[in-house]
């Protein structure tokens, strides 16, 4: 083995597990991430600025509903997904959530629980970014805890439409969304999903909240029903944060050893230091051994022999793990760690939204904690 | 996706990525151990009795030096050999370490570095448990530092023989052994390793610690020099603990479960809290990932892919996580905890010691920081 | 401020707070401990051996019951208490236990709550170490729960004495104890202590247990009910804990800090390494701060401005950061960290059953989390 | 003691060891903070303003270089000093900043090391806050290194002025400021202070950085050399930052409390679930007993019996433990944790740089460990 070399970019051979078709895809849409969003990110954060063309450029490199089979969707594995989840998060948790909302939580149950007809009208402008999604999900008063959904759909037999009323909060992508995929309760107790177009009377739209009172004929996701639908789709948005937050812990980690090469103190590099070497021994540790489950993981939904726990149990080390990174990083760096241009801090923000939403790092250790003993501790008794 | 069901046992299907052979070897080895060493070891321990015959049963079983082609041995893929060193584990790491000095830092210096003389005459009897093996490199003076090591290999041009003078110190074994592989630095200030058999004139084997001054003929390890010879056999050694370590962490975890599933307090199970859940989250989450990779590195060192450091990135990250999950269970079981009948405390007390030994937390991170940025940082400077 | 040298073994000047006779207290008594118990413990310790003969020594020492007024005890200040069950777990928690039993679970509870015919016959023969007691609370099934208690009394009135029956679990110096304040439910349904003394007939007492049914007239203490009086007795016996666990912990970090500069590696002393010293930083950091805090405890029970949660906070910071420190130390002294010659692997497993008893880190964390919310959550519905 | 009720704003009566003066100081600067300072820091922090008034009414409340004797100073004792940065870092760590760098920064080193014509001169202005100072010390290659300083000071014997020359960066208040203290070397290699005015030729003081080459004259601090001035400066507002970092802690938890306890969740107000309570005991702990030991630190201060390790201590404890509070606290809001209307992402980002600035948590560590050990490990050899 004396040829082999240790590869600090990838310690335990990650590439060696890929395809060919994956390690391409992945390759084309790092190019893109670094060249084309990269230089982008900075201002855009700063502005807090959307560019919405970004949807479309990710469209034409297919990487919108990337695992959809057909309807313009490029079909491929979930582990490319994952990939490509990755590259994108790399560089910002903001444009992966982007992809996200549009990939799990508008594409995914359309193309899951919709009518043929719906996915013929939906998916194709989707996937291209014609048009952008969002998901109303979360109330304000019910985070952690859909089952007490608040929003009502009530069905009326002569017009054969539904009227659904409520208010959601936490809407990614909502001020842009040209369609939004609502959940509600029917009378029958029971959750449903409907499509919403913007410009339907009684939708408003305001920044991240979303108050709506308006009748929806053929809008309903017929395919599922309880929070089976909600929890599908956030299960699958999950698992692209799994890949996802461990590109951002990558990002910090090579920014982080790259500073402390190149920043002298008391004579000799940051990084000749005992302390800086074990935070990076650390962070390559942690990474390494996240990426390599998230890779079976991939294969075991390519082999529709996933659970939810093993997603919510990836999601939750992936996230609590590149906050811990990102946080390590930023001291790496003294007081540089907190300006934007060393980009770091962008990333410890980032992941203490992407640690705490679609299921926190506390609620995912309750859904394991229930899988492991069959007993859940979620409701206390008052 | 209906079906599957989440095994808390195996929470990212590792028994699907092993061949029909390796769970195999691992099923009927699982059984000898869980019938006939678990039921021993609490009076071993307490009595810090070592039965020797138990070499012996594990000769019989093919477990020594598995992974080595001929000789008697088994020739088992590494991957086999991972699995044979987590399921003794998971009984006792006393057990472990027997089975891994003998394997690698025995069998393995004779099989990679001895002459087709010493294989044929040490290893049969080695692979069948008639001989027992130890191995001495670490000095009362040189713990992480074997490079300042003070054995001292003298030739005798005359009588074609070495002596060899010097002390050494944590030989495991050491008191039963019958012969020992000693590293000695000869008078081209490169370490060489020699075969010792006990009654040699001038060695003398108190517990744990050996000193010696000795002649010794046809006994050098002719096909390795310098520290690549020592630091071969503890790699090999340390990819077994790596995998070890884990086989006791999940015992911890398994019992510090069924102890609180068990346990009434306040009215309910211990395990309905929220904290112990928590705990238990953790556990099933590091041993996981944890072994996910153990089972990357096995394969990558069947192909001959492998390097020194992702050895130590896994032996560390393996010894580091059983020993806080081996704590956290202590404390699960409450004043029980410190009870040997419930079998966790004596883990806890293993695992400090496997977590220093070939090779401390620290030193393995050094290690890594050193294969990060090129930068070595264990000597500081006076 | 040239002057003032920096002391690492008084980082903050607890010295200079003091009173002169809490001074002279403690250091007459370190000397005792150091000159006396030091040399005894490491063999006591290998052999399971009570030296009964040190409740003789302690008792002309004046440190059992040393806060007692009168009947023969020292009245001495709660600092002054504290700084005692400091220097005596400097050397073994096991001796502290048995002077925390004697003193505030046993000569508490009857000055507390007895009669004046109790204390006159009691108190100065436990004080002088003449007779030895013990504490019954913990029952096989309730831990942290002693509301649950199933022991019972049944007041006879035709003999004016009372049937005691149940078993009682984990008492401290449960064999060699000649009397043993024990707790029961009473038929109103409130629980009330009782004085049993060895001889009477249904009392058995294995070790750490103890069954019994039997007759006690003239045994019942008369001035508490409820679960107060057990708790009363817990708090005091908690503060000591308190202030004792950070002397195990100094023991720990003075002897690890010794080591590391006696012991060289790579040419230099260890302790002259990056992550050697920034362990040390954090053990002096939370010795000082948790001493500090301990004395303003202290001063708080002589002014009688103290509540039950302060002594949880404490007894639970200083147990938990005491094993912290006591686990660190053990991984600097590498190998020799486990050999018991070295003091501190016996610190580390006294602590580990420290941090549990009387209140586990975890129960503690409760007790607080209710002072600071009004909620409960110790009980968690079924 | 029944009484005694438990404070969980004050968990071991720090209250009762203040003198009423420090009360009467510290209440009436609280009630000035939350009502005058409160209001306003959401929108000065959102769009980076700088209220310059706020110096004028913090000179009016007597708070700049508060325990300065005379010249218009208040002359309060250093645990008063300690009280008034913990109030208004319960606001703000940047409001906080302002008022250390005006007093312990540039008023402190003109006290100490100046002439009386300068003390006159600047520090009755400074007091009322009448002019604002900063001080210049980092350079842009010199961080934890203030030993390898560049700028430089020639003194022109003709002129009997000196001549500056170098740059600075990290210069909080730089663009605002009137006067500036600047480091630099001598000729004859030691470094001296130097009072430098706005509107000399030569400075300039864009954004957080400053470069000059002027010349000046009768501007020298003459009463110290070497490091000992600038180290001497940084000590007084480590001292302040030791207190302050806890203020903002105390908010932290504070306003945790309440979101758990308003927020409903599964029917039970959040604060109902042991996950909660458990991150608000330790809360809870690390403030009270940071808190304790910053107060004996004060009192060491005002009788002139402290060292500059016991700073850097407790500098080093209150951030790095008042940062993972306030990453806790955020966690504990979920998604709001992330709206600055909630105010704790602030406190987390400020924070970070507090724990980083003025020596970081593990340079800190090393002044310590070399504390401890009598060995510097600094510089590691190259």
């Amino acid at each position: 083995t004396d040829k082999v070399q240790f590869n600090w970019r990838d310690a335990l051979d990650l590439e060696g597990q890929l395809t060919e078709e994956e390690i391409m895809i992945r390759d084309s849409f790092r190019t893109y991430c670094q060249e084309k969003l990269m230089p982008r990110i900075l201002m855009a954060n700063r502005n807090e600025h959307f560019h919405r063309e970004i949807l479309n450029e990710m469209g034409e490199l297919g990487v919108l509903g990337p695992t959809i089979q057909g309807y313009g969707c490029a079909g491929t594995s979930y582990v490319a997904y994952g990939l490509i989840a990755r590259e994108v998060e790399r560089v910002d948790s903001g444009y992966r959530s982007v992809m996200s909302v549009q990939s799990s939580l508008v594409m995914h149950p359309i193309n899951a629980y919709g009518t043929e007809a719906q996915k013929q009208k939906y998916l194709p402008k989707l996937a291209r970014g014609e048009i952008l999604g969002c998901f109303g999900l979360t109330e304000p008063n019910h985070g952690s805890d859909p089952g007490g959904m608040e929003t009502k759909a009530k069905y009326n037999p002569s017009s054969r439409t539904y009227t659904v009323s409520g208010a959601k909060t936490w809407i990614t992508n909502s001020p842009y969304a040209d369609i939004c995929v609502v959940w509600a309760k029917c009378e029958d107790g029971r959750g449903r999903g409907f499509i919403l177009e913007r410009g339907m009377n009684g939708l408003s739209t305001p920044k991240i909240e979303g108050k709506f009172s308006l009748r929806a004929s053929e809008n309903l996701l017929p395919h599922v029903s309880g929070l089976a639908g909600p929890f599908g789709c956030l299960n699958n948005a999950r698992y692209g944060i799994a890949w996802g937050a461990l590109g951002a812990a990558e990002f910090c980690f090579h920014a982080a050893r790259q500073y402390t090469l190149d920043r002298i103190q008391f004579g000799v590099p940051l990084a000749r230091n005992q302390l800086i070497q074990k935070k990076m021994a650390d962070m390559l540790t942690e990474i390494t051994i996240g990426l390599q489950s998230c890779l079976q993981l991939g294969r075991l939904i390519d082999q529709k022999k996933y659970t939810p726990e093993m997603i919510s149990m990836l999601k939750r080390n992936s996230c609590g793990k590149a906050l811990d990174i990102a946080r390590q990083a930023r001291d790496m760096l003294g007081g540089n760690g907190i300006a934007d241009e060393y980009h770091i801090i962008r990333h410890v923000l980032n992941l203490e939204a992407v640690n705490t939403y679609e299921g926190t790092h506390d609620i995912h250790a309750l859904i394991l904690g229930r899988a492991i003993t069959g007993l859940q501790s979620f409701t206390v008794g008052k």
